[in-house]
């Protein structure tokens, strides 16, 4: 599910207690996650699995990390084995006991292959046994036959290869069955060209939603736009495909591991390889590039997201498990190391607390059910040398020299379009950060708080001049394409270009810009385009379904932005709406022409192409737990347009296609040209000379 | 209507004479192009308008070239100036009596306003008048109130500026109203880098589609694909803007103006500004790339398509019409120039005859109704000195020293996926160039034509060692994603792929790899997307609609491709449907798990999300003209989408998304970042200095 129920309910429910569930592996297998096997021709037969017995795992031998991995040379990582003996089900075999006695060698180049565990110079770690079940398809799903898995596995904790080079992993088991793994570990660049990394992701933002951003912000004449985006300008572009390592569709987890840690992983998780255990805590972790960055350059690290900030896309900065949705831990290790979650596991490093953490979430720092242990996390936040803020004017008011925690709403925080154009969206929601009831009014956008993060760290790596790293979250690009709230997403966007216009020019005022590397791009799409126009009032107008859809203008009916027109000139009766901030964002957001906007995978809903100016949109509800319908309340005056998904999907799902990425700055040149969201995280480490003389 | 409604017939109909409508300007405005008016607060007020007066004129008095054009230094083009007095409607003026007496004048730099017949060097236009009425907006349309305007006008013919700089061009009529168009006239580099220039273009093809066809032609391991496209290997990755002149949503005909001639354009028009006389062939003229090339360098033209070969992307090349729609008029002007098609209004370049002419459409060749004046083109051709072929064996055989015609079948020429996978769905189309009522079974592929195509223009330019010019098209990617056929769509995209591939190669064999610009983008986008796999057996086993889309596999379930899988390897009891091409192209085009794709801008459709085997999709039909409801006999398993369409739209249509370009050898460079499409044509002149010391 991913992004999709989280985003759903922090969204749109933000005064009410998060949800968070943390089921069992079992539970989440037979929930979500259903598997049909492949018919064993080979040992290594790539199948068109829709559902699966254990991601990255097609034979019953499992290794991770898996076949096709590149590590950076020094890069901290564990290893999961299993063995899968399935006693019932289309591969059934060994009377369902799996081999005990597997073995696992390394093998450097064309070495010899030796046991792992006097390859890495550790211990011989205990077996562990354990068994999951989940379903070969739907058919299986329907009928309630599940296929139970006997599993034999291993674990080896905080190891590294220090020797760029190839590698093979060998796991044998069954006698003659082997699994194979070959690696790569990567020679980071000697010279490190970046002094400081300034990380956006504009979460689910796809090339039409930044050429839709446009056709609102920037005034076309004769189509030529007088101005352009501020990612339009960047010095080099490039493409990252974003396939993650079992399905070719990714949530915001699975692809942050991919751009923090340069691995390929499974949907929900962060920083970890899922093995089917069902401890969510003990899955193969994986370095990122926040704690790479602390624990060899001892610099300090920037966390900020317009998100709860337990979710997904800042998590995968220092949080190491395999179910995104964990966030009282994801707190607690943000503080506290991987080490404070589950005590026994050993993990080496962490971010050791990030030097800045904006965002919303204030459900898991006030004392109560969400936080971690039930804890006041202000104040752990506190007594481990944080200042804690709550609002823009405290965030504006507070100096640079210490650690700093803004937690500014519970829940996400407020979008651009609400805290601009229709403030009154703001009032009772009661969630102050502070959870005495009242609204969080006075939030910062993701401009104030990245601006200001620059500061803090600006400052933090004086002493040592160590340079620093942050990444800055437009998280609701997503949350609000979600619910086909196109307007609210492309309000987000063009927040997230108007901080980037900011923050060139702070680092410029502040003699750093020709230091930071500065990157931009998604972690995944959504099926978005804008089609044409919509004549709302026309449409309006209509009683009849098929009728209302003859407001759509196409081609060359579609006409020019109706957003980027002073108000008064356009022959309409609506009230008018109007931004407050000019340049580079739309002059009115309610013309009476709008852009049409599809979407190719959604729920049950209805479309009248006018912006919802009661707050973000619910397009889907379900009066019977499961069968979304229409909501009766969203765009009364809408035709239907019914969904292409399974009707228990409330909202909008993510899309294949591969997203832009722009950067400029030292080491920018690398992000040119097509390459896998893995490689994000090389680049960087390479403009860092991460790993070089530090092994 | 654009691509739309030719290509629906086109493509669907292949054995059906091809419908030309050429409605005189009023009647195209009744039908498809009403207006509505913007309360005219200022003399440059940019409208909303969904439906306009004139495209490029807000105001009342029109000048084309309009504000914002560039030009090459010595390019040809045509000026047209109209006043407007709109009789009745909300812009109502000046007693329904148009200004006779308007002047015009053109500014160099800041220089004094010249009266530009004098400026220009030639005799005064005489003064034209004539009357076109358009709706306001759609009320109106219902109400059928149409809004009468008269005009007076004024033309002047095959102009040039010979000097970089700007310019201004102002009209002044009704006493003090005044229009100022601002122009540059760009210096194009001194020297040349590129000896020729292979011009690819995949029409509708939007990068969401490419990473589509990644996925089902490369196989991945853990996420990581083994093999990548053609496309994403190439040196300079850039993205252009496809907003046009006056809509923000292009046709076909709009954007391949701008791509060859450097100027944004109206829906449907051929390398003209569209004007509101009623005649189709008197609007104002542009030079296009091929004309330049032929002008000032004398070198040979290639024109290579998959679509009939009077449609729009081949068709602006050479052919100067507002009205895309006019094939016989447009075959004429290929062989004897613009001249031959309206004998009183001057142009004085052209195409000369093409040297390599390669596509369908042989119903304007044949002698009929829809051959030029009804006579047998082929025969023309020949006279002209052209080779003549008409099948793959003829191409392949025919010499490389004489000009060539090759017209392989009626309508546009047969699918890869038809050609390679489902070959019987090539037989009982009685579609034969050579009009004897047999199937055209032994067609070329793109690859074929390319390949073909490079060897000809070779040998033409090599007594003047000019180098060539080749632009060749992917049509059906836009065809079929029209008709919601996306494996016949990522088919077509992969040959083209295949087809970009076999050219380098190809290049590099001749020695003419280092010497050639390869340029490959798009004209505009679709709003597709892949969202998910569906399970097309579990999917067809259910009988209702709602539950039938629980089989969409979204996220984790979404798997890996099912297409790059050796058949046997899936627990499936469908007949696997293989290819026959290997790498690069999907072993199996119908697995049990396909993809499950979106389209944001569709009519009424069904979808199982599995391949079409008995040939091209025809997702919408209208028992009532007009009424287009799902096609009974598409797609019988399926659950009904509803579409976001005016219900006379049988097909999908275009969308907003920049496309991407990718670029190859000398001068590729500069199509690096973020640009205009317009900017396509002055980066192609400077590569080949065109202009630089012709003027």
């Amino acid at each position: 599910m991913g992004d999709c129920l989280f985003s759903f309910y922090s969204s749109l429910a933000p005064a009410l207690p998060l949800l968070y569930p943390s089921p069992s592996r079992q539970h989440i297998l037979a929930m979500w996650g259903p598997a049909v096997i492949t018919l064993l021709l080979g040992a290594n037969v790539v199948s068109a699995q829709t559902f699966k017995r254990l991601g990255g795992c097609p034979t019953l031998g499992c290794v991770f990390p898996p076949d096709q991995t590149d590590f950076l040379v020094g890069q901290l990582f564990d290893i999961r084995l299993e063995v899968h003996a399935p006693v019932n089900g289309s591969e059934a075999a060994h009377g369902g006991v799996p081999d005990e006695k597997f073995t696992f060698c390394i093998q450097s180049g064309k070495g010899a292959c030796k046991n792992a565990a006097e390859f890495f110079g550790v211990k011989e770690p205990a077996l562990e046994k354990w068994t999951f079940s989940y379903f070969e398809d739907l058919f299986a799903q329907d009928a309630k036959t599940p296929t139970v898995v006997n599993v034999a596995a291993k674990a080896y904790r905080g190891l590294k290869l220090t020797t760029p080079g190839t590698y093979q992993a060998r796991l044998s088991y069954y006698g003659n069955s082997q699994t194979v793994a070959n690696w790569v570990v990567r020679q980071p660049a000697k010279k490190r060209q970046a002094k400081n990394v300034l990380f956006f992701i504009g979460d689910g933002m796809t090339q039409s939603m930044i050429t839709a951003a446009r056709l609102i912000a920037h005034k076309s004449i004769n189509g030529r736009y007088q101005s352009l985006m501020q990612m339009d300008q960047m010095d080099y572009l490039g493409h990252q495909m974003t396939h993650s390592l079992d399905s070719f569709i990714t949530d915001s987890a699975n692809s942050a591991t991919a751009l923090y840690t340069g691995k390929k992983a499974s949907v929900s998780a962060l920083n970890v390889y899922a093995d089917s255990s069902p401890n969510s805590f003990d899955d193969a972790k994986l370095e990122t590039i926040a704690e790479l960055f602390r624990r060899l350059i001892g610099g300090p690290i920037g966390m900020v997201s317009t998100a709860y900030i337990a979710d997904a896309t800042p998590a995968a900065l220092c949080a190491h498990t395999r179910d995104r949705g964990q966030s009282p831990q994801i707190i607690q290790e943000y503080l506290n190391n991987a080490v404070s979650v589950n005590g026994t596991i050993s993990w080496p490093t962490g971010c050791d607390g990030p030097d800045v953490v904006f965002g919303g979430g204030a459900e898991n720092f006030i004392a109560g059910p969400t936080s971690p242990g039930g804890a006041d996390y202000y104040k752990a936040f506190q007594a481990k040398g944080y200042d804690v803020v709550y609002n823009n004017t405290q965030l504006q008011a507070i100096g640079n020299d210490k650690k700093v925690l803004g937690i500014f709403s519970k829940s996400n925080m407020a979008k651009w379009v609400d805290r601009h154009v229709f403030p009154e969206n703001l009032k009772n929601q009661k969630n102050s950060p502070t959870g005495d009831g009242t609204d969080a009014i006075d939030q910062p956008g993701l401009k104030e708080m990245t601006i200001k993060a620059i500061d803090v760290l600006q400052e933090r790596q004086k002493k040592k001049n160590t340079g620093w790293f942050m990444m800055s979250e437009a998280a609701s690009i997503d949350k609000m394409m979600h619910v086909l709230d196109y307007d609210r997403a492309l309000g987000e966007l063009l927040e997230l270009d108007d901080t980037i216009r900011a923050s060139i020019a702070h680092l410029k005022k502040i003699g750093e810009y020709e230091n930071t590397l500065i990157v931009v791009t998604a972690d995944h799409g959504h099926g978005f385009d804008v089609f044409g126009s919509a004549d709302t009032k026309y449409l309006a107008a209509q009683t009849d379904d098929r009728k209302k859809r003859s407001a759509i203008g196409m081609y060359e009916s579609s006409g020019l932005s109706g957003y980027t027109v002073a108000p008064g000139s356009l022959p309409t009766n609506d009230t008018a709406v109007f931004g407050t901030e000019g340049p580079n964002f739309p002059v009115q957001w309610n013309p009476r022409y709008t852009y049409a906007a599809g979407f190719g995978a959604n729920p049950d809903h209805r479309e009248t192409y006018a912006i919802n100016t009661k707050g973000p949109r619910l397009p889907a509800t379900a009066a019977t737990a499961g069968d979304n319908q229409v909501n009766p309340v969203d765009q009364p005056n809408g035709f239907i347009v019914n969904g292409t998904l399974p009707i228990d999907e409330p909202q909008g799902v993510h899309s294949l296609t591969d997203v832009s990425v722009f950067a400029n700055g030292p080491g920018a040149e690398a992000f040119r040209g097509v390459y896998n969201n893995i490689d994000i995280f090389f680049k960087i480490a390479d403009a860092l000379a991460l790993g070089s003389g530090h092994v």
